[in-house]
């Protein structure tokens, strides 16, 4: 169970609640060790100014969110390639341990599932290309599958590990309880990724009933994962990181004070984690 | 593409609207093949003469909906086993070409994920054993990874399909395009499953936005899901029952005259399934 200085907020969690700079000022105010911004938030600030303002606060980046969306035009693009590769620069310039990528869909008005996939691994490829010469290491993120039409056509740790196989070094998951928790194969899969390529480990709950497919995830404990078990395989796989809790809550989280969120993750995290 | 005469009704499509006898007579008058009746249905008509009028129709039967839920009691109970031969028995009364197996989720309060499968397995090897005394062909239904909580914690047809390896003759799967049109593994696993064992297709369409986790389906077209090729698969596969459409859509087709359903149900499969 981490203690505080081993959680991350991601600042999703509180993104209508607070900026940048105030997600980090709360987490020193709360000895949260971590943070991982969202690009809306970091632009939001200024990079160079986040940057500077997440080392003097002693803050760990587990990870920048996110890159991807390469079907975001059907195929690869100019302009998805390069905005990736300014996601990579972000990345490299904040620390983060990764970057992490929801490939994207199925592009508007198409059924090829298989086609997506396929410009997925291409824009993969490429932004990797950039990465390794920055020093950034690309994260995929499986998206639970009733994700696959409208944000990841990546939908296990066994598919997206297999992508990493054929790209090689510099890639790997960012494997997020919430996608992953239902999938038999995961511990299996997540062991197969290794400390090498298991490069962050995001949690948060499924909440019985789940309300909205994409805005209704739950607070560490108030649902169904069994998260210390999967914790457990993160740490048999060698995994070292930051807990990273990144919860989308319309209805909940997001109507709270954030100050009553970050005391809640720190709580939940030394309890249910 | 299935004519009518290839298609199945399940009333579960039309299950505000009509009873089961309404259902056999449309789909007489649409020309419908098959039927497939869920269990409340059947009940409120009585078995033995349900039988009578499907028969008396002409109507295939290509699953009776459905035995399972092994979990709602937690442990596996002798209510749970009996109710479960009763389905048998049912689906044995009616000649459906098998029993389909909706297996449960979670028991309420657990979050013990393998604990549930474990019980799961247990009870279909007990209905088993009985249905293969009855000489009814049991199937499991992967569900939805989103419903593995609450509804079935068997998720993929290669889940399925290795609890067929273990459990040996007389089980197999019934293919629901809804539940496994995301999974990179589909191919394979319906070929794994072969003639013997690909027991049912299920088929209805991925809607985008999907507004409800149980009840927002799509009519086939109206969504996102490659049907044909999925069906092409299921024929390489070696299957040649028929197309089962189920439809559970709160907030459009079972608001709709049936007729009208059903009409589309069979101008829809003869065009893009």
């Amino acid at each position: 169970m981490p203690t505080a200085d081993r959680i991350s907020l991601n600042t999703a969690t509180v993104r209508e609640q607070w900026s940048l700079a105030e997600c980090i000022e709360g987490c020193q105010r709360h000895g949260i060790g971590g943070i991982a911004p969202w690009r809306d938030k970091l632009h939001e600030m200024g990079t160079a100014q986040a940057a500077k303002a997440i080392r003097a606060a002693g803050l760990e980046v587990s990870g920048l969110c996110r890159g991807g969306w390469y079907t975001a035009e059907g195929a690869l693009t100019q302009g998805v390639r390069d905005d990736n590769r300014r996601a990579v620069d972000e990345a490299a310039e904040i620390g983060a341990a990764c970057l992490v990528m929801v490939v994207g869909g199925l592009a508007e008005g198409s059924r090829d599932l298989a086609g997506a996939r396929a410009v997925v691994e291409e824009g993969l490829a490429d932004t990797l290309d950039y990465a390794r010469a920055a020093g950034v290491k690309v994260a995929i993120e499986p998206l639970h599958p009733m994700y696959a039409a409208d944000r990841a056509c990546v939908n296990t740790m066994g598919q997206a590990l297999d992508i990493c196989d054929r790209l090689g070094h510099g890639i790997g998951v960012a494997c997020d309880a919430y996608h992953v928790w239902w999938d038999p194969e995961l511990k299996r899969q997540m062991l197969r990724a290794g400390p090498e390529r298991l490069l962050a480990w995001h949690i948060c709950d499924w909440l019985v009933p789940t309300r909205d497919l994409l805005t209704d995830r739950g607070m560490m404990g108030d649902g169904v994962i069994d998260l210390p078990l999967l914790a457990s395989w993160a740490a048999e796989a060698g995994f070292e990181g930051l807990h990273e809790v990144e919860i989308f809550s319309a209805l909940d989280w997001w109507t709270r004070d954030p100050d009553e969120v970050l005391a809640t993750i720190v709580e939940r995290g030394a309890t249910v984690c």
